[in-house]
């Protein structure tokens, strides 16, 4: 099964917003099992919107677009589709109520551009939104599906869930018969990981397909049938198998993302977490906090920017700073100890590095983070040599040091 | 002039990676004065890139591709290409001691692989690529361009402003002929900003545009004339009266970004700066040290997440956590007070706030976010109701509380 994404707004054109939501999209039928085999925006208008119909279903079963549906002057996603499929526009009653419902609610008056709104072309399958007024439509011509979405992210994403997503299950058998399961590991790259379980991958059925998913410091392993009744126990079992050859390399399995099974691990040991902050500027305390009900563990970070705060809030020596320098293995050290006793944490990670692009040296180029955690008893260092990308070093880094804290409570 | 942006590889359709490099190239055609009509992503097959290229050709002037180019299996763009355009492959000489070099200098051995990579269809400009080894390819047919990238992201900038560019002006005069500015705002909204300047645009001749983008926390204003000759001057007016009207709510016109422009503020004053924050936890000094160079202003940051680190480290007190909460005007100010007198900061700013999507009460629901900033003399403070979405909240925190230190230092 194909599917093709149309994203509809002139936005993502001009370079203005990057299209979110075909990236969702995509992730979404991918798990079904369906191929995405084409993505597209084209701006809001009826020729171009035509023309992207034709392209798409001379190639795919299913097209999914986003956008130019709202009450607004660029509404005209709706009309047409419907010249397209060659429907009438009819008044729809029940959404009707259910918009007055909602803005009387509010104390907003009804307008004639929310009646207008309320015009849906005949023969459709309506998608409920929940989270806006304007909702989803499916058209079904003939075994090809063309379902049209508001282009507001979390809008969108209620629909495709809530709406066209049952719809999809009950009509396409095949999309049950799909079983996948996700592997998230950290702190090993993807070449490493193929030799440590390539024995495993031999043995591996046809049915069952392997695919490995890299990002910054991070691999997923993702393992798929489209024969579910009679593979997913195996599948289960090669899930099981490979890891317990990974190990602790392995740190969650399905949608869980790094900062989730940091706090999941953190509150089954009732441990406490502070950051002391030098080249991440508080980005790894943004990684930690962004995760809603982080606050049962993490107590905070202090960002030492500057050496004098790394000097009268975490206690570094001048002496250190002096003969070793604000990058090295002495000064996190005292950085780790310093936010110990500052926040009275029981656990504590601390950074420090040149993230470039300026400020490098040749004892010290761009790129050379050092890295100190642990609690009272036990600390641990690494030097991490990384590139001249002062972002990608930020966050490679907040994955590094997230990972470790993460292996440091296994060995308590 | 109608361009297209076409990203080959099946990395995006699965939603493995975000297609960035479309923006980027959207960005750059769009302040070229160039409409870019379509951007799609296909899979790396022959029949992908022949049918798209079809389609494009049909629509536009200029096509794009990036991806597809290397010296890996997935290389399938050049022979594509050379055979939609009936091209010889023929060897090139020139890019083969290029190569050649290159890896001697690394001690690297020179491999068929390489060798076969040196093949190109005849009849093409050659783009140089100085940061990688396989080189971008313009194809000139008839009066329509076909330029083919790597898709690797800084290969593909490179090659696009040192070699196409050059390349595109050259050829097109008129693209010499657009001229833009962009006036950059934060603190005022997008239906506020065209109240206050509607009567200057009404002014404006039909040789001159403007576009209004807005994103979270600010407006940009982009004046384009395709006339630049006749038009630049009066644009460049138009651009000062705009400012001049808006004041200080500008913060910086055409590439400079709110972080940068804080910057560039706090070294004129010569004043320090150090935050305090709790439901931003660390956002705020990331965007702020995300500014290769910030330590010239930036000291550091107190993130102060548990209602401890506020008592200790801050010297909020106990009674105002209690009375207030941590949710409070009274709070933000003594966590102000704490960071200057901690950090010895000329300027802090704080933060504490429910960032959701959990822990509102209706007193104090999701979105309530609290703001001090000042100096020891003068402290303001705001009271955000923003929306239930955690990341969003956070970052338009981080924009405000950046926008009122700029605004505080005008003051000064």
């Amino acid at each position: 099964m194909k599917a093709c994404i149309v994203t509809i707004g002139d936005e993502i054109l001009i370079g203005q917003i990057i299209d979110s939501n075909s990236v969702w999209l995509s992730q979404q039928l991918t798990n079904l099992g369906i191929d995405v085999v084409r993505m597209m925006s084209i701006s809001d208008d009826d020729p171009a919107i035509s023309s992207a119909l034709d392209e798409c279903l001379a190639i795919s079963d299913i097209v999914l677009l986003t956008g130019g549906l709202g009450p607004t002057k660029d509404d005209i996603t709706k009309k047409s589709l419907a010249q397209y499929f060659k429907r009438n526009m009819v008044f729809d009653q029940e959404l009707f109520d259910k918009i007055c419902a909602y803005f009387n609610k509010l104390g907003i008056p009804v307008t004639e551009l929310h009646r207008q709104q309320c015009y849906m072309p005949s023969d459709i399958v309506t998608l409920k939104n929940n989270m806006g007024t304007a909702p989803g439509m499916l058209f079904k011509e003939g075994s090809q599906w063309i379902v049209s979405m508001p282009g507001v992210p979390y809008e969108m994403k209620h629909i495709f869930s809530e709406a066209l997503l049952p719809e999809l299950k009950e009509n396409i058998p095949s999309l049950d018969s799909i079983y996948y399961r996700t592997i998230r590991t950290a702190g090993v790259g993807e070449t490493r990981l193929v030799e440590l379980i390539s024995d495993i991958i031999d043995e591996l059925p046809r049915q069952i397909s392997l695919a490995y998913l890299p990002s910054l410091g991070h691999v997923k392993l993702r393992l798929t049938t489209k024969e579910a009744n009679a593979y997913s126990n195996q599948l289960d079992g090669f899930v099981d198998r490979i890891s317990e050859r990974l190990g602790i390399k392995v740190y969650g399995y399905d949608n869980i993302i790094l900062e989730e099974a940091l706090k999941r691990d953190f509150e089954k040991t009732g441990l406490s977490l502070a950051t002391a902050e030098s080249c991440t500027g508080g980005f790894l305390a943004h990684r930690i906090t962004s995760i809603s009900g982080s606050s049962s563990y993490f107590l905070g970070s202090i960002v030492s920017y500057s050496n004098d705060m790394k000097k009268n809030l975490l206690g570094v020596k001048a002496q250190t700073l002096k003969v070793h320098g604000a990058v090295s293995e002495e000064t996190v050290l005292e950085m780790l100890d310093g936010v110990l006793k500052a926040t009275g944490a029981a656990i504590g990670v601390s950074v420090s590095g040149i993230a470039g692009p300026g400020g490098g040296s040749v004892e010290k180029p761009v790129g050379t983070i050092w890295l100190a955690w642990g609690n009272k008893e036990k600390k641990k260092t690494r030097k991490l040599q990384l590139s001249k990308d002062r972002l990608k070093n930020i966050e490679y880094t907040s994955v590094a040091a997230m990972n470790s804290l993460r292996l440091f409570l296994t060995e308590l």
